[in-house]
């Protein structure tokens, strides 16, 4: 959280002594804009996303006299009328904060978080999220419901697509990079705004992949991979923080003491806002851990809760409860101080219209320069999982096919993609376009919609094919299979697209399959049978321009996996930060039968963790460690050559990985502590370098603390998690 | 365990005094009897199966000559001369135990133990492993490693087939019978063998269905769903306990000290010997929680390990850790007491040879009433999933052909089938031959083998099925694709075998598919396309009799799941106790989106915990509660009435179940508190009542203590854990 000046809390304080209890609660209490606009019976109407299981309740307009927060108000108009109509009625004019989900871009689209963490590039999820928070905050957003840092191992979940990934260290990287792009270092600024950390805490750990489905894990499992991005995310200063709707320990996050009180505040430190997932606090009934709504609220208030979004817990009870002493009013001043400080840092008490203006509004979106970012976003986001030769392709040919359902649709903006509009992306077809220009022929068939048993325009697609010199199938995942509740049971590519897949292959063209999705998934088949794939995920607004540019090489594909591909469903879950077991199967080919591991399939997933090729070759050598011992406040260094020995100029993502030989609890086997991502002409060579410091070897230990124990450590570099060169081993002493 | 006298007291602290150091660390060491036999040059080889991954080790014969236990020594003969040599050479004469894995049988086998379970009739595990003792004892084996207690709620895993399946309380039940069964009430009668519970603890929770792979869970689901079936069986008075292969907490369970001396040691008061898994101890290093051999030593012994399997970090360190002072020599008494004790109790001192009897031994296997008992044990376990009416078949019919892997083949005896010879077991054809007499002509084709691509048997099985009034398929999982090391990612019929299945379909012969695994299947087109299907697991020696009652009418289905069967592997984990989530699909047709569930298939398992069908119908009603406030003390009492709508006689179990509606922690939908397995002639009504008294209700709540919570608890009755009425719902108070 930034800093808040003593100035700040003397108005802070001076206000709370003037508001009634009704009054505080209020800003407990977080609606839609819809409630306060029909209460008041303005003649604007809106209609926002309704994302949970909640029925509408009608608020008498006294208490939404005292509201403190409005969810997905998206548009200036909108604010505009909220802010006025509820200012009329609210006795102390205390401004309403306007909070929506800015996920990966606001107008202007920018590729989903697991696209983006596949650049391995923090200040690009800075600079992105600096323009997602410029083109929101000019529609009067004060706070976005983002980063997401939850760490993720099951491609089921369908929110996998808004997470970095499946490691602590990059997806806090990004989760602070994202942080630092919406808050900048002026909160008051008019092109920032606050940062939410979410959902806290390990939302992404959820049973089988089901969306909302129990958690269970142990302290140490919460504590070495789920905890350390969230608090990334706070360390670089989020203003807020939003509760999970899974349990922890079989408490519900929401009111959740250990991780709310004990976690955040005490151990972390954070005196930011604590806001509820939506209807959340509701939900701990359904939780059979809460009572009733009167219970839920109780619970909420002393864990910790300082808000609560949509559902009404804390506006229907806290009165009562604190009349009949069943709660301490101190807790609620302490949650009201929090809300109204993050008012005032805003700036909303010096004029509550600030970021409410339609002029600007209307300037502030997809500018030149944010679809240059975009494009430039896309084409670092996306993975080349498999090139034979077919790639880059050249661009002095005369015909290309497009097919599939993605081939001519500018559906590829993702899962909460905020007001893009698909009208406003780039598809593949016009990328190409614009990329071959009229010369030419470029011809789009879409062969099968994303899922149903159709295959009626298979003919179409396939004369479309066969008269084209080269093919590129654009398929994948309609978007909403994944994001929010969009949780699937198979990882394939669904409907008839395999079956089109199959036939366009028959043709015997130069084909290339471009994947949009929001996940891993089972891609053998293909890597077997198709001769280049790239992983396009859902790109966002200049998609189609990214994957012109990718596939006839006026940008080198540079990104690599933040998240294991597995080899079928039923090996999930598998990443690379994983324990060794007692019975490691080391090489894929050992066939002793009493080891870890299948019968059917591999250990080992279908793509790594960092995996990604380049059209250009990166050649690994001289990896060495400089220091075999390490102590308090020293440091050891990793060195490696790496040299560009193909013929495309490139970037590369090159990685470090430690090894903790041996733990007072067992010990990953990999974890990666550093990577840099270099350039480098054909033939430049570089030396890349890492240093390793105590710190980074801290975990939470058999002891329950969090510790650097003595003992010894193996570094390893490389290209991704498993094509690893060993640089050394050094002791840690103290 | 059972109750040690004052004069076997005396009699330990009496040798012990004798003892050197090294000899006290040599109790503490198992071995193989090749090993021993070898050192001794004895004229007698044996081979025994090595199911880890050690190397052979060159032991002085020194340390051989202070050696405490055998593992694997199966027959009087090889016993006989074990102890006969090594007594030569044991400076103090104490005797060595004898132990082996007797699972689910010795000689004569009976059903895996998912099967058994399925029986829902702990008395019949008692009688089954009463006999396996029986049959083990007089071979000379002292100690069988069973029960086997792990919870188990992915089908994945191989060991599925060693559990009782996913419910906490008849796991329980059948670990407690077992361990009655096997050690009867007196260790030194020679029809006894002492019980070893296994694996502590949560072994059946390994990542992925992988065996021996990462455990991680909170300590809430550990004591609340995977301790209580190790402590039933404890609390019966095993002697022995195995450590598992996984880790605990990050701890390998072989070194954990908070499983094997906190919760074993002072909550359960567990006065009995801890032995590792085999090589469990040196496994540790791997696990990368013990530095070296030494460490691993020291570890297991502070843990409360007594025994170490095979490896020899004991052997090869104890003595010079005791030496340095590093450990305490007490900890070596202690465990050595345990060790001498159990030797004692089993009168292994009055005569190192009472239970090997090479006469004894040749009349004590596969007798008759033990063929019986393993006949009646098969028909009680084997589940019948789907019956449109073509079962029970007619005995006058004139031909009837079996198809498929199993159709003549003994290999149905299941992993860890002792002694078990697959040519001494009752084939599904013999079993046809036995039932329908040669007037009947009996075909059977394997069509294919179990798992290879091979169709070329097709032809033959198709016309042997054309050619015959009724097909039986006779399919399934080869034997080693389930137990030990026995993970699969695919829970599908192997092979071509679904192939052939559809083949014979097309016959529209009136056909019975019976099912051969250890493991859920996926098994929801079957059900959709063939008329009936029998799960008749691996169901031991008299497997094919069995079959044959039970299709032909002789014997009425009434074995019931007690693993839920997944839709699909992408639904795994799926079990019916798990938590509510606080966004509950309900019904599976609510097609809001935003609810924990997936896009593509429901929540539900296909078949659900407690579900079989029967011969005849059961009809519900009349569901009560007796009772609606329950105090310390006090009970109320769920019944119903249960009636044979149906022609046959038959068998029900009725299953209670008790939903907690609230918790300080989320607590489970269901939970199975108790059943009557009722019989009921045609016609037949009977009023069945259980009694619910507070501890039932206990928990390990938020708090960290079990306790029984004030609240509500909702109690329902009915056939299995999805079809369900609702008796009433009572409050506990205080």
């Amino acid at each position: 959280m930034m800093h808040t000046d003593s100035t700040i809390q003397t108005k802070v304080e001076e206000l709370l002594s003037q508001m009634t209890l009704a009054e505080k609660i209020g800003q407990m209490y977080q609606t839609d804009p819809g409630t306060v606009l029909r209460s008041y019976n303005s003649k604007i109407e809106v209609s926002t996303p309704v994302t949970g299981p909640v029925s509408e309740r009608t608020l008498s307009k006294d208490l939404i006299s005292n509201l403190g927060s409005i969810l997905s108000a998206t548009d200036a108009e909108t604010a505009y009328e909220v802010q006025k109509v509820f200012l009329e009625h609210n006795r102390l004019k205390i401004p309403l904060l306007f909070m929506f989900d800015i996920i990966h871009g606001f107008r202007t689209v920018f590729p989903v978080p697991l696209g983006l963490a596949s650049s391995w590039e923090p200040k690009l999820a800075e600079d992105t999220s600096r323009v997602a928070a410029a083109e929101g905050a000019a529609s009067g957003i004060n706070v976005t419901f983002a980063p997401m840092a939850d760490l993720v191992r099951d491609p089921r979940w369908g929110r996998v697509m808004e997470s970095p990934g499946e490691d602590p260290y990059l997806n806090g990287l990004m989760a602070a990079a994202m942080v630092r792009g919406f808050q900048g270092d002026d909160l008051k600024a008019l092109d920032t705004v606050a940062a939410c950390v979410k959902h806290f805490a390990a939302y992404g750990a959820a049973e089988g992949g089901r969306d909302y489905n129990t958690v269970d894990m142990s302290e140490a499992a919460l504590r070495n991979y789920y905890l350390p991005a969230y608090k990334a995310g706070i360390d670089a200063g989020a203003e807020l923080i939003m509760t999970s709707f899974n349990v922890y320990d079989g408490v519900p996050a929401t009111t959740n003491s250990f991780l709310l009180r004990k976690v955040l505040r005490e151990e972390w430190g954070f005196e930011g806002v604590v806001i509820s997932d939506y209807t959340s606090l509701w939900e701990t009934i359904f939780h059979m851990s809460s009572k009733d709504g009167e219970d839920a609220a109780k619970q909420g208030l002393e864990a910790g809760l300082d808000i609560e979004m949509i559902s009404t817990e804390y506006i229907s009870h806290l009165e009562q409860l604190v009349e009949r002493g069943e709660v301490d009013v101190a807790l609620i001043d302490e949650a009201v101080r929090r809300i109204l400080t993050l008012k005032f840092k805003l700036g909303l008490f010096d004029d509550p219209y600030r970021y409410i203006n339609i002029e600007r509004e209307k300037k502030g979106h997809l500018k030149p320069e944010y679809r240059q970012l975009a494009r430039e976003a896309a084409q670092k986001s996306m993975v080349l999982l498999k090139n034979d030769g077919v790639l880059p392709l050249k661009k002095d040919i005369k015909s290309v096919a497009v097919i599939g359902p993605f081939a001519d649709n500018g559906r590829i903006l993702g899962g909460w993609s905020g007001l893009g509009k698909p009208e406003e992306a780039v598809t593949v077809k016009q990328g190409l376009i614009n990329k071959l220009g009229n010369d030419v022929k470029v011809t789009a068939a879409a062969g099968c919609d994303y899922s149903s048993n159709d295959v009626s325009g298979f003919q179409a697609a396939l004369e479309a094919a066969a008269s084209s010199e080269v093919v590129i199938l654009a398929m994948g995942e309609e978007d909403h299979m994944s994001g929010e509740a969009g949780s699937r049971a198979y990882l394939t590519l669904p409907g008839v697209q395999p079956k089109l897949v199959e036939e366009v292959l028959k043709l015997g063209k130069p084909t290339v399959l471009v994947l949009f999705n929001g996940r891993p998934l089972e891609l053998k088949w293909y890597h077997e049978h198709v001769p280049a794939i790239l992983e396009a995920w859902f790109p966002g607004t200049e998609g189609g321009n990214a994957v012109a540019d990718l596939l006839f090489g006026d940008a080198n594909p540079s990104a690599k996996l933040t998240m294991s591909f597995p080899y079928t469903v039923g090996q999930v879950p598998v990443y690379y930060n994983c324990l060794n077991t007692g019975r490691p199967k080391g090489h894929e080919d050992n066939d002793f039968r009493f080891l870890s591991k299948y019968l059917d399939i591999p250990n080992a997933p279908f793509y790594p963790f960092g995996y990604g090729l380049s059209y250009t070759e990166y050649t690994y050598s001289d990896a060495a460690l400089i220091g075999d011992t390490l102590t308090p406040g020293g440091s050891v260094k990793a060195m490696v050559t790496v040299q560009n020995t193909g013929d495309y100029a490139g970037e590369e993502i090159v990685q470090m990985y430690v090894r903790d030989l041996w733990g007072s609890t067992s010990r990953p086997l990999l974890e990666l502590k550093g990577f840099h991502k270099i350039h480098l002409a054909p033939g430049e060579k570089a030396t890349v370098e890492f240093v390793i410091e105590p710190e980074m070897l801290s975990y939470f230990t058999a002891k329950k603390q969090y510790e650097v124990e003595e003992g010894d450590f193996k570094v390893f570099v490389g290209k991704n998690a498993r094509d690893l060169i060993e640089c050394g081993t050094f002791t840690y002493t103290l």
